[in-house]
């Protein structure tokens, strides 16, 4: 039996102490841990393994675009940094360093590869024959965080996906870079089922050298807004500086536009935030790694059970299945574990439910019992799964619309930004006016200009100057 | 039109310079290219599909044992590699390092991850029941060589997988240690029709840390061998450096036993050096990222040849075909493109084909030409394929086998190693000895002892003290 001391389930309620509760969840589901490094994760096999299901789901759809996968070193030479002076300014604060043997040259480890990947852009790019030109790199990304670790949402290492694009106009590089966005709304919502909010970011939040940074948004339980994925219209910037130029089919030279789009591990957070309770880990279905787990209940008659147990298994292999045949574990224990670890539906099984030709459904999200004839069994399976699938996602979209408010007044902009919602307000896209609201409001910022805008638009909720848009406000991860 | 400068083909002969062709077939195969970065590679699309494939086969077939993906960090701190003397000792002129941002603690980047591994495993593992341990990453590693860059076969940086396992007996440990690289033999025979030879290493040459090191090592057309892949038995090494115990089922507790195993994308090298030829690239079917090209040939009747090639390309949608229709380019432009590009089957279809209900066949690997009646298409597509991959697949086994000889004299080894053979001859096994044989040769190392040795060894071939076995003996890579 396993010792008394190992402390199974989740001890900190999701309402009382919601960090610490996460923290928890994620370290007793066993998808990730804080590495002994300071600010650094280990990924254990069950979060990598959701990681193995969005790269699988993402890589497939990137491809059909037209996109292809390639390695760039890791380090980037300190001049490239140089190139683009936004860019450098941007993550200037979050570099870690290597030197090289001679300790004349430093190299980045990379935060983010457009500077070593365009400086090859430009020698790789001669004529408009060469363009589009999409690449993409699966990879790990070092940015040396100074605030305290959160698993998966602030680490100094993480993975990711980085996307890298060139085209013969603007027109086509934007909407493409919505394109990228938008299958990262379908990843988060079908997949993930994450409801964001889609739009563009003002200027103070756009990406470090981006004309444009567009961006998918979701709220978390605790009130705070968590940016789940961007893709960005660098415009013309990166190509001047770095020297990336074709040849049009008039035979004149032009400046190509880019844009380039990533999603992280930070999507794990996200997920587990959202969907989980006090019971532990609660993961959709299409993106567990495992689905279904069986449980089978036994006395004398182990045998007899076992083999029913791998029958259902069997029978159900268009599904990630685990048989929990352990001995030394009572079934609750089993219970207990699985719940923890989120697998969305269990099947218990014993000698009274062969008897009577059925297995017992438990669903993970709402803990409802089904009893459920054998012959029905695919059936009722693949209902559940979908319903538990779309439940959640339900759940999730009616907490977010139910936290969105508009603001017409700074008392009530600083009030709701204090009850954690996402507001709603006109604001005239001035950078310094948003740092005033960021330290006036101890930490919100601009999340969202949503791409849908009113005809007309109030007067800017901080400085009252005429507002140039509708603006999500929050504070966030 | 392409202009006249592009520089299309191959310039250097195989036979000439063996070195600097390869380096134009990697880089004009557009396989991978040097970074500005010394030392540094970029792996291209097409460099990256091959290793894809490769990830793809290696995986599934790891996950079948019951292996897990996990993801550890990139930096491993100092005092890490102190605790295993000999590892600490092998890897160190290896090591870049990174300062934190208070300089007091210096963290190397991953050569190999045993050491940031098995730290955690100290604390995961409790009792048997969490035996056997398997997990895998597939990551980014760094080796600060100093000699000279060679795309894919020595670079500062690579991928690779390393799987880190853990057991309770040392019989299980070593069965699967052989177990993986059984696994990587099939891998290279199989899919990448690259022979291979089995045994374990010397001492001198083991693993930094290791009991015994399984390998299997190639032979490339100069003459030199190439280590394609390594499984260790670290015996209880780790366990003791690292503290890592388990209870036993009898409630004592032991130290458990370990094995870790890797390849990398110098897999890709070997592929290359291998099949290709003055032409270019030549990829064995069952790696090639594309397959089959179509080259239609047109005049003014365009509109009715692509129409029949896009036909053909949807009938043999289980292989990956491209269809160059690109304007601009005549026929025999592209069809050394895509021989250059290493594609193993070109059809070639123009009017007079369309007319006799046929197309051309043309394969790769010996330029052999045949008709095919279309209604005959997808049957003779799916022989040449197969005949191409076993074609190439022999052709080098003939070379491999062809290239082993005996030593029985001093004279005759060395004569022999000159001539780029795999020698096997009677060794003593002292790695002094091994230094010496090393010096007077310029450059031969022991590459391996096979599994299966003669009853009776004679003297070492170079000290004359009694030998320990049979080993294989070349200049390697």
């Amino acid at each position: 039996m396993p010792k008394k001391e190992e402390n199974q389930g989740i001890t900190i309620k999701k309402t009382e102490d919601f960090s610490e509760w996460y923290n928890e969840v994620v370290i007793k589901a066993e998808l990730a841990e804080h590495s002994v490094l300071k600010g650094f994760m280990i990924i254990k096999p069950r979060g990598y393994a959701v990681w193995e299901h969005i790269q699988d789901h993402l890589d497939k759809k990137i491809k059909k675009i037209g996109v292809k996968n390639s390695y760039f070193p890791l380090l980037i030479p300190e001049k490239f940094f140089r190139k683009e002076a936004e860019h450098a300014k941007g993550f200037a604060p979050e570099l870690a360093w290597v030197m090289d043997e001679e300790q004349r040259e430093k190299y980045a480890l990379r935060p983010t590869s457009e500077t070593i990947m365009y400086d090859s852009y430009a020698n790789w790019i001669r004529s408009w024959r060469d363009l589009p030109l999409r690449l993409n790199q699966w990879c790990n990304v070092l940015r040396w965080e100074v605030k305290q670790t959160k698993l998966f949402l602030r680490t100094r290492e993480f993975l990711w996906q980085e996307g890298h694009c060139v085209y013969e106009t603007e027109e086509e590089c934007n909407k493409e870079a919505l394109l990228y966005l938008s299958e990262y709304k379908k990843l988060c919502e079908e997949l993930l089922a994450v409801p964001v909010l889609e739009g563009k970011k003002t200027e103070k939040e756009r990406f470090a050298g981006a004309k444009t940074t567009y961006t998918i948004e979701a709220l978390m339980p605790d009130g705070k807004a968590l940016q789940m994925g961007t893709s960005h219209n660098l415009g013309q910037n990166f190509a001047k500086a770095f020297g990336i130029k074709f040849l049009g089919k008039d035979e004149k030279e032009y400046l190509p536009w880019q844009n380039s789009w990533g999603v992280s591990t930070r999507l794990i957070g996200a997920l587990v935030m959202l969907h989980s309770d006090d019971n532990g880990l609660v993961l959709p279905p299409r993106i567990a790694p495992t689905q279904i787990v069986i449980v089978p209940i036994y006395f004398d008659d182990k045998e007899k059970i076992i083999k029913k147990a791998n029958e259902i298994k069997n029978k159900l292999k268009n599904y990630e299945v685990e048989l929990d045949d352990r001995d030394g574990y009572t079934p609750g224990w089993k219970y207990n574990e699985w719940e923890l670890k989120g697998v969305p539906l269990r099947i218990e099984i014993g000698p009274k439910d062969i008897a009577k030709k059925q297995v017992v459904l438990v669903r993970r999200d709402n803990n409802n019992k089904e009893f459920v004839k054998l012959a029905q069994l695919d059936k009722k399976v693949k209902e559940t799964l979908e319903s538990i699938q779309n439940s959640l996602f339900n759940k999730a979209k009616k907490f977010l619309d139910s936290n969105i408010v508009d603001a017409k007044s700074w008392n009530d902009f600083s009030k709701q930004i204090k009850n954690g919602k996402f507001v709603k307000t006109s604001f005239c896209g001035m950078p310094s006016c948003e740092d005033e609201i960021k330290e006036k409001t101890d930490g919100a910022t601009s999340r969202l200009i949503p791409f849908q805008q009113p005809n007309k638009i109030g007067k800017c909720i901080n400085c009252s100057k005429e507002g140039k848009f509708l603006v999500y406000f929050a504070k966030a991860y």
